[in-house]
């Protein structure tokens, strides 16, 4: 049996400011790092002894998960930073505040962008990655839909974390709004339309309980 | 041509009282959350990009090791957590007070202990593997000499470090006192009595240039 928890990083100064965010690599606020501290004392209640941890390369989820690491006292553990988790790319979207985008385009449009699986954002006319990026040998997307976001995270669950499950290793991923979502969609066989109603609030773990042939047992939401 | 700095951790609570540690998991003070930032600040200065980081599996240079990353805006680089970067194992000395130890062994005692490259400190008789050491299938040591420390040191130098430092990427560690003293041995051919007098002082990085056969081009403590 093994266990994986999924949690989104605290609030960051994007979600505090209601702006679309996506690869853009803002800080956690008072709030956040508050919010990844509770996250890790209500873990710490459930006594899982982790084996692995992944995030994602945004300092947002790097912070969280470092927070919620000293807080079940597992700071040892190995953390595997992966771009594959990253936030879904907002595209031309970034740096929007999201009432003033609905003012705009409506409130059908903006939720459309937000919670549609396939709805692509508006695209970036080009890009250029960072040293991260070009370390990782990884073009920046000029933007993405959840379901493309979910194309990059696959490969990440299928070659590295669902096989570590089945081998009954407990795993913690502390990550983004969109890439927990395209996880739980996968995980709870949620369709694309119900997609839209899927939400996950900032520091709030999700525990998925699977046997050795990663058959779900019991889910549960601290 | 490649840069490999070395930084110990900020000061630990064992550090401010006095305290022999070893493998202890003991937390930072708030000096030596101030020390780690302040390494990083400086560290920002020589404007190095790093491709990878190590530190021990021991909180106080993984917290440190974090502090500094953030400062340098470099939090998405790869970590890579080895109980081999961890500080000697003092063995039936850990958790005693130095200055007492001193009072009932003598100053010269002491000091060999604390600084010789070869002399092993009073074992313990059993040790019991923590979950983590369990998880690297480590058995804990029952003390360690610096020379005994070095030897497990190494492979991860000849296996990683230095592979990678030939291909020119730049390095950062956070580690300790003795992982950081045995490597500054090894890498500026101290002899055994001159290691002696080696000391490094709590967040101050000592940079390395070498070219890509890996010869010493230039040394810089900031």
């Amino acid at each position: 049996m093994s266990k994986l928890v999924l949690i989104r990083h605290g609030e960051s100064t994007a979600n505090r400011d209601n702006i679309f965010t996506g690869w853009s690599d803002v800080p956690l606020t008072e709030k956040g790092l508050a919010q990844a501290h509770v996250a890790g004392k209500q873990l710490l209640h459930s006594a899982i002894d982790f084996d692995i941890v992944y995030t994602s390369v945004l300092q947002r989820a790097i912070i969280s998960s470092y927070i919620i690491l000293d807080e079940i006292g597992q700071a040892w553990l190995p953390l595997v930073k992966s771009w594959r988790l990253n936030e879904r790319h907002y595209g031309a979207l970034r740096g929007l505040n999201k009432a003033a985008t609905a003012k705009k385009y409506g409130d059908h449009q903006v939720k459309e962008w937000r919670r549609s699986y396939t709805t692509v954002p508006p695209l970036l006319k080009t890009t250029e990655s960072s040293r991260a990026y070009q370390a990782f040998a990884v073009t920046e997307p000029l933007g993405e839909s959840a379901e493309m976001s979910w194309q990059r995270v696959k490969p990440l669950w299928e070659d590295k974390i669902a096989p570590q499950l089945r081998d009954e290793k407990n795993v913690l991923i502390v990550a983004h709004g969109s890439s927990i979502r395209v996880l739980l969609k996968f995980l709870d066989k949620i369709s694309d339309d119900d997609f839209m109603k899927v939400e996950v609030g900032n520091g709030e773990p999700i525990i998925y309980h699977f046997d050795q042939h990663l058959q779900l047992l019991s889910k549960t939401n601290l």
